[in-house]
């Protein structure tokens, strides 16, 4: 079975030099932009690769919506297997790829899509198999997770950091997909719809920004011999499952508290094996390559018989509670179980508050302080 | 295929219910003991299992070598498939169950046998494929990390904890093979010849036991800013693999730092995919179990193409360095980074040493201390 990469960008050139060092051969790479040390492996022209009979994976390290959705729908639609990357591509058209796959008797991979290098969404699926999963959560987002590390670790500036990851290329011009959440928010639903054999779709993620957070909530979290992380989360209640995004303030020995940098750590909740836990980086080219190159590894080798199911899900954030803190310097009424009132500024933890109720609050909280800063607290 | 387990005790069982509830059905069961619950399926003749046409995969869950070794040995020759949860067994005849299993055309699968409930070999396998892998090491065994995590975090007494450790059943009577290595040790032999593609011995493990700590240690290293946990590791150089256990000096800011009670952690390092943890519980009836349900189910799925190839190794303690704590009544002599004089007591930071020669030095001073404490330092 020979193999095509989608696209010769960071992720896709990673997987063919991680494919070619281990004895596997790519036939055809298809790119618009001029790479000559590919010779006639490149192509510009996706007709290539889709009517040649000898190429039975098609890996797609495209990214976004269009072209990846029509290469990979015609990929599907002729009997080839796939293999994807793209977290904005398998959230948008979930049923549709697994709906395709299995009418034309193929699979759909995209381990690489979330948590980069970590074999993660891998075994999160053969968990499933043999587990009743009530819980995923985790960091999913190196970028955030690079600017909260420094923050807390040195004591730096929220900007100044920001600035730091995007020189270091870890950070986008526009970094409102890490740090309001829609990155993570997709990397949610993808585990979720994996972890309780359903679809979770984008719009269904409730999700708190992180980018209000200042040294004054990293000081006040501190204080608490607490830290501060952010995280995706996809619960399993009794009626409904629920899916967010926010800030979380975790105790100081938890595991995540010593995630660092701009690695990513999820973890799973199984009625038989317990907790498990997924470390590694979340991006990067050898990484995430490493982990495109793994699921085509399987289809290769035949080893691609994990599958899902998924049923109708009745998404519900409403039936999740925890405490939260809140700082604002917009003046709060209600029962918490503490405030104090410092700098001009309200520092609460709230009593359990449902995850839709405290989303509501600090929507309308943002009205009056749009620089008011919200996390959950993880006990 | 039909599935046989041989053994019901804490892990068959637990293998025995979760395959049950993941629509799985156990055709035999194996055990000398009465268990009235399982009707005509328990035999206590493994004949009975061996001339059973139909039972295609023997999950091994008895423990020890004998009779589990003449009971796998029979198996892989009949064409059956093996799963084993037997770390003893794997690591004393690794070699000659490989090749028994490929000679009759089946698989050996043994996840359940290092980490307990975590898929750590079988995602080390997995790399292995696509990353060329320098470095495995990780927190192993459960018990030694419940006593060492009690000392750092409640400042409890050595025995105490162990005393506990026995009330609820994490260590043996005879905690030996716990607090001084060879558990871990096995462990570390196994994961080496995987992530190497070797095979490498129980005696070919250098080992620190950790049975001397006492709080006078952990006072000191947490004044260092750091911690302590109970580690094996596999490490490749140019030349040669070396293996071996030690008590670690970790910064507080590591991973394992924050691994906490019974649990494991267990990294690999590779080229391509950088550093890739993995965390849960290192034993236990279901976590344990649900390893060793998925590897049956990986067998009855078809999806057991991973096997792993191996070459001679040699291994050299000598090639790695390190620097290295050491703390004991005698007097020692030689040009160490610091060394401090304290209640009797001298407390020494050495020069990077090669783990043989300071394993060596340790023996030594063992006859005039034989209380002697000494852990490698992971900067």
């Amino acid at each position: 079975m020979k193999i095509a990469i989608l696209g010769f960008g960071v992720v896709g050139s990673g997987a063919f030099e991680v494919l070619k060092n281990h004895g596997l051969t790519v036939k055809k790479v298809l790119d618009i932009r001029s790479h000559p040390e590919l010779g006639n492996i490149l192509t510009s022209n996706f007709d290539d690769i889709l009517n040649d009979k000898e190429i039975g994976v098609v890996a797609e390290a495209i990214g976004g919506l269009e072209p990846a959705h029509t290469f990979v729908v015609k990929a599907l639609k002729a009997g080839k297997h796939v293999v994807s990357s793209n977290k904005h591509l398998i959230c948008q058209y979930y049923e549709e790829l697994h709906t395709l796959a299995r009418e034309n008797g193929v699979t759909i991979r995209f381990t690489s899509a979330v948590g980069g290098g970590i074999p993660w969404l891998y075994n999160l699926k053969r968990a499933v198999r043999c587990d009743d999963v009530s819980k995923v959560m985790g960091i999913m987002n190196g970028t955030t997770n690079f600017i909260l590390d420094n923050m807390i670790s040195y004591g730096r500036d929220f900007d100044e950091v920001l600035k730091e990851a995007q020189a270091l290329g870890y950070a986008e011009a526009n970094p409102s997909a890490d740090i309001d959440g829609l990155d993570v928010a997709r990397k949610a639903a993808i585990s979720s719809s994996i972890a309780f054999n359903t679809i979770i779709k984008e719009e269904n993620v409730s999700i708190l920004s992180m980018r209000n957070v200042t040294k004054a909530d990293i000081d006040f979290i501190k204080a608490m011999g607490k830290t501060l992380r952010y995280m995706g989360f996809g619960i399993k209640t009794k009626d409904a499952i629920s899916c967010f995004v926010e800030p979380v303030v975790l105790p100081g020995d938890a595991l995540e508290a010593n995630v660092n940098k701009n690695f990513n750590l999820i973890s799973l909740f199984g009625k038989s094996v317990g907790r498990l836990s997924f470390y590694g980086q979340g991006a990067g080219k050898y990484p995430t390559g490493n982990a495109l190159a793994q699921d085509v590894c399987d289809i290769v080798n035949g080893d691609y018989k994990l599958c899902c199911d998924f049923n109708e899900a009745l998404v519900d954030n409403s039936l999740v509670a925890r405490k939260y803190y809140i700082r604002t310097s917009a003046s709060l009424d209600g029962d918490f179980e503490s405030a104090i009132r410092k700098d001009g500024m309200s520092f609460v933890i709230t009593k359990p508050m449902a995850v839709t109720r405290l989303h509501s609050l600090i929507k309308s909280i943002t009205v009056k302080d749009p620089a008011v800063f919200c996390a959950g607290i993880e006990e």
